[in-house]
């Protein structure tokens, strides 16, 4: 089996520069963070979670991860890397999973070394409990087995920092992953500050490239990520949905005020801006060339 | 059958104040909508095909409209009423479309009379084929014979306007359809001007009430509405994915200047509010009752 | 909230007559069902995976667990029972799953004491871990909490038969269940022999009834089940889709050998039977009143 | 872009013998297929709708045919060719269709020359109203410009025997549709005598292939079609389903009359063949390499 944007992603991933990734929602999202240049779409579990208002602890199936990740490929050229929670159960879930998310295009999925049901990684207070290091590791056997083509990714998402088990826990964790068949290794950290991150970067010798989601260290830019080296992909996990509730929220609110929409015209963009995300031009093309209406 | 947010609804309309709905692309718009007070929400046909970044043309199936309505319905106490452009085929498609919609605790919807498969009412150039009047006369009886509750509410949608046969036929065409049955009038127009608005609400002597969408005529303000009574409810239809669009573009323009997220704090909400929004405070409360962790 | 059909159910309940439910795969079995004249469906987990030839083992979606049992609940007018697994994970999962299955209209669901992602009772050599009891009260209680018509009832369903954990356990887990707010118990057994069970219900003293699958105890007839008192549900789970696969490779065996289907008239329903099960003449009615055509 | 099916498909037609399909309602049924040595699965439009309890009239959504196509596809190393009806609308309609059933890795599609919404072919006092030639080329057209692999096959289904438009019209259609780029011509016919269907065959000649469908003159067995020459694929549409219906309901009768199931056990499947169809045995043989449980 050929996957086109797999093999895409792969050769992003043999250059010099940061891959960097942005967090969709659903499709309309994926399809801005393509025109805005970016370099692939993150299907974020919070993102999905949250188009259907409903906590990001695995209530959302996987069934509808799946069919929210395949609307973001279909109207998408770029990659679709998957956030795969912890594969919705054990090595069969993830098998059944990988079987799914590569028939539908995907290029890349993550999977995180957390007991299901998870709870978002972000959340104070959330349950935080890590699966054995064996059983995660079998379940990366399992992604790397079942995969059909040879470019499909398997990130392995650590979480012992995030469930403060420590650096030395993490790395162990990373290593083992990576000798389980991991392509690349997501360092999570939900720490305000980046030494954790960074701490954890300089204590990896491994060949394997990481990956950071840097939603609450903002100040580890992508030129400072790049300086320490080791680091091939960024993720901007969850700035777009983020920026729509403020915004959505500020224009509901300015037309409760002015009781009208008289006034948010520039709060907005045009309906024809909406029109030409949904790829109307293309289908008014087709209209004359197949004697439509 | 009971149909409580139906029930919602109508009690709503007996009020003397103008009925406020908002557009959604999905159920974190809905759940927004509610939180900021507004009467119902809009499961808008260009919003949900907007999801999916697909043209709002009868390309995304009705199971699909029906998905994403049933998934605002659930996260709000406030009623949802859908946009079900045409019906989705015949009179047997309204049927199995009203039958879906009651289940699903949908308090009313909007059905037009255009011919499937529909273009954009707001489309510049698109096909705005009108159907004869007897057959969705037939639609609106069916979808009336059909609804289980009393209170589910049938929205008549008027396109005359849009595809430019004037003001007789689309008041004939609005009184034909009270005579089969519809509960209110939906009196499209994508003028600039309210005046084609305004001298269709002047026409009008029938008392069921009209419905008013004032996307491109934003100076008909609420006071004005009110001033010209007849019109029950107001529809701000698009206004929040429009909002979305145009500042998750921003704050990605911003990533993109600034190479990291250390400058767009401000422009996006904070990660706790999105919780809040997906109820994760209510589910952590239920942790605590039911022995999980 | 009002659901009717399970005051139908309660109603069966209180009378004097076993009440039987068929296992379907889908909604089609579902009509048959109904057409035969029994008393529920059971929307069988093992149906609704085999129908998508995947192991039941959580591999399936909840949400397509959901959309088959509401597709079974749309075409009926006998209430439908939902086999939900172990509820999908953990007490957060099953609030969520009540919300669904409840909105969808269905009269019960059956929640087992495995642990997630479970195996298929029936399978020799499968996977048959048990939760521990207070973590599975914790999930009834949360059912029982979440439903919103008073007339929903919630099955706990005892594994430790099948888990090999002997007959005291079973009691002492199905009495703990009752004291958590189940409505019954379904006490599942793999045995060949119909001892097991006669055993536990003789030791059964909570007012709560009990349900019986017979699937590998078929000598356990109705009239030995009444004898036994106590038991108010029998359900026959899989014998229609088991028929199902039976036949269909028969009657695909003969097209082989015959080459044509000159020779299986009699093997086969009637397309027009067909036609009658989907609803046809209802909807040619319809289009004789809705001008349709 | 590879259709490894497609390719699958192309090659058998290359080859002397007849290709046979036949008509599936699920997965389920898509895999008995497979396993009885048959050449594709036939994801039939009555056979899904069916699976629904609902009239085979444009109800089902398309999303819902893809996804049941989708999840036969998904089980089988066979083709799937799908019974897309009319396309599902217009021009528009046949090109998001054919991208997605692609995507899905669908070999081949079926449209045919009605009217959305349409009524099933064999039903007697069915609406059969057929598109103009010019429409429908333009959807055959649009459909063979947007297959992005060149195996694609796409079936022109000719409808005017079934609407009672005669010979000419027939073969005028089919020609006009293979100018239009259609890879075969599928000449239905719901006569009960071949006579209709071997007068059409006589009268091609066309290179493009033919397909027939001999539900209801099954006299004309493969030995006959073979001599017709001309037919490269013949469909037995609706068999599977049908004996499905026929045994479920003779089980279930003679459990209604026996008030219990000890003496059905010959006429089912047992319950291991079941597991086999869904691929347990290979499930646990994961479950050995992968450390599960």
């Amino acid at each position: 089996m050929l996957n086109e944007k797999a093999g895409k992603l792969r050769n992003m991933m043999k250059g010099e520069e940061l891959i960097i990734g942005i967090g969709a929602r659903d499709a309309l999202d994926a399809r801005i963070i393509e025109n805005m240049g970016f370099d692939f779409v993150w299907s974020s579990s919070l993102g999905v979670s949250a188009s259907y208002a409903v906590p990001d602890a695995s209530l959302i199936s996987m069934k509808q991860y799946l069919e929210s990740a395949r609307s973001m490929n279909e109207v998408t050229s770029i990659p679709v890397v998957v956030d795969a929670d912890t594969g919705y159960g054990n090595a069969n879930n993830v098998i059944y999973a990988v079987k799914r998310f590569e028939e539908a295009g995907i290029a890349a999925i993550s999977i995180e070394d957390k007991k299901f049901p998870k709870d978002n990684s972000l959340l104070a207070g959330g349950r935080q409990e890590l699966a054995p290091v064996e059983e995660f590791c079998g379940k990366i056997k399992a992604a790397k087995d079942t995969q059909k083509s040879e470019d499909f990714i398997v990130i392995a998402r650590v979480e012992a920092l995030i469930a403060g088990w420590g650096q030395e826990e993490a790395v162990q964790r990373a290593e083992a992953y990576v000798d389980a068949g991991a392509d690349c290794i997501l360092i999570h950290s939900k720490s305000s500050s980046s030494d954790e991150i960074v701490k954890f970067v300089s204590n990896w010798n491994s060949p394997a490239p990481l990956v950071l989601v840097p939603t609450t260290y903002p100040e580890l830019t992508e030129e400072k990520i790049r300086k320490l080296g080791k680091v091939k992909m960024v993720i901007y996990a969850n700035q777009t949905f983020r920026a729509a509730v403020k915004h959505t929220e500020e224009v509901l609110e300015e037309i409760k005020r002015a009781k009208g929409i008289h006034t948010i015209d520039a709060m907005v963009a045009p309906v024809s801006h909406v029109f030409e995300l949904q790829g109307v031009p293309r289908m008014k093309e087709n209209e004359g060339k197949y004697l439509i209406g």
